[in-house]
């Protein structure tokens, strides 16, 4: 077995911080610079000769500095000889771009696998890809790890809520088997809103699968980007007679007007994980952030010591 | 032959323009926008289908936005079924990352030159290239331009200068080939500021080599970056007796403290192209833009009509 590095880069430095804890190991010593030009200067200032690195750096906004960060690393790591280059990224930026929906539109989820790869990448551990089908356009070994048991384990906890009373809502038709995982562990009944546009420029009409009188509501997505869709979502569930109304994601992307917008909707706490890092100005007080620092750490020793990891995620 | 089209990103829409104007065909239309979280959004909006196209983008800065919008761009027109995909990169941003210098160093200005033919390009059009080792980094055709011709004709025709006194200089030993070839156009002789550290942690000594005494210096430079080796050169030459000092390069990167140091300096005029597109804040009186948009015109017609390239620089 080669010896193991870990390495962050500027993407979430904290959360590398926290996984290194959890495996016992410093970061390695790299520094990430930008020349006066804002091209990225990349050093690692330590040998990686034969070792196996992993790599930690979502790449959430700004997420083309992140990514070419990430490739030029790869790049150096390469040429410094490692033994293998492990990326662990818990946001896979340029994820929704994952299909043509119309004519001559890229597809930019699989750019990025294929520049990683080109890079020199080995192995990719994520979390919560957008699409499961993201992990085919890898020819690399790809670990995709899960949010739903963290999210779920905290509501289980949760002091405010009664589980009997819970309802788990998916946002939208695409989410309803994670909706579906969460129930299982609560067990707790699913709904799901079910929007449709009758005819093209006709306004959308949104419509509610599911028992929610009287009852808690807990949408769950895998992203939140503008807030725009959970804070309608929210607003539905109340007027068909939701009690209370949780949120929550893995992925707390919040820009634009997704700090006001959860500030002001009707949802009572939403809850994320650590995957992208929240600048202090978006730590509100409705937010609670849970973090995948160990799951992340458990992950990359079962990598390192080439055992199983889908025992991380395959239990719903 | 197939049908040609030419389209822009958001690197350098001016130089674009005029291009267009030369050959005499519009700009393909195509949209560039950034999604709420940062992430760059592509839509060619007409049929590129068994077409010819050239896309426009030099990737100055900011350099990572400019070479995700191209790597986007690239996989776009492919998934349209491009005949021939043709990246026209005026500037080549990362090209001074071309080498290790240092352990452990990335060679980005090759992660490039990967990344660009994994996205799909099939031929590159370049124009001064940091060195000329650089096109041995793609594994598809590379026309490689220069800025000499047009910056040695902006001399020749200069009513401030008297021709029979001028010497060339090279700021560098690595800029004599190309100090070399404007003195031939301007039937000059050249000088090279030769700058040497005597042992590590000394500061460095600078040695022209050359007549210098009563002369009018022009120094010639690929990439003007902060200004600091320009400034330098300029008073050194100065206080060997020069009349004048003008400057030419062919890519005003001019970041930092670069504005300020060339107003400062003894150079008279700065003689630059538009391979990267100046700012308002940085279009100062000493600062004489030439345009490249005629040459990379006849390049384009060059390359789409398969004739040679090479005319357009093999005469020196
Ligand atoms: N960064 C982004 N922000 C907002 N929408 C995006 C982004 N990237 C891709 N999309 C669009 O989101 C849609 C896919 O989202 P979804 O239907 O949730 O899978 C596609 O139409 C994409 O064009
Ligand atoms: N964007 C940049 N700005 C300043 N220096 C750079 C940049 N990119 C690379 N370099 C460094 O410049 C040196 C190469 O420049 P040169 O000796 O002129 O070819 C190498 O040591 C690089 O590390």
């Amino acid at each position: 077995n080669s010896k193991m590095k870990l390495f962050t880069l500027t993407g979430n430095e904290p959360l590398a911080r926290e996984i290194a804890e959890h495996i016992g190991i410093p970061l390695g010593k790299c520094t990430v610079n930008r020349f006066s030009d804002e091209e990225v200067q990349v050093n690692v200032e330590e040998s990686v000769r034969g070792c196996d690195v992993f790599v930690i750096q979502p790449t959430s906004q700004p997420v083309n500095e992140n990514l070419m960060e990430l490739l030029i690393m790869i790049d150096a790591l390469k040429r410094a000889s490692a033994n293998t280059i492990n990326i662990v990224m818990p946001y896979y930026g340029y994820a929704r771009q994952d299909r043509k929906s119309r004519a001559r539109e890229p597809i930019t989820a699989k750019l990025v696998a294929n520049i990683i790869e080109t890079a020199g990448a080995n192995r990719v551990i994520s979390l919560d890809l957008h699409a499961p089908q993201i992990q085919g356009f890898f020819d690399i070994p790809i670990d995709h790890l899960m949010g739903v048991p963290i999210l779920s384990d905290y509501f289980l906890e949760h002091e405010g809520i009664d589980l009997e009373e819970v309802v788990i809502v998916s946002p939208d038709h695409g989410g309803v088997t994670r909706a579906r995982r969460m129930a299982d562990r609560l067990k707790a009944p699913i709904a799901i809103i079910d929007k449709r546009r009758p005819r093209p420029n006709v306004s959308e009409v949104m419509n509610i699968v599911g028992e929610i009188d009287g009852r808690t509501a807990i949408i769950i997505d895998d992203i939140i980007d503008t807030g725009g869709t959970i804070k309608t979502a929210a607003q539905a569930l109340v007027d068909k007679g939701a009690k209370d109304v949780y949120a929550c994601c893995t992925h707390p992307v919040l820009s634009g007007p997704a700090i006001e917008r959860i500030q002001d909707s009707v949802i009572k706490e939403l809850v994320v994980t650590n995957s992208i890092q929240l600048p202090e100005e978006k730590k509100i007080d409705k937010i609670t952030e849970l973090s995948v620092g160990e799951l992340l750490a458990q992950a990359i020793v079962r990598v390192h010591e080439q055992e199983s990891v889908s025992i991380l995620f395959d239990q719903t």
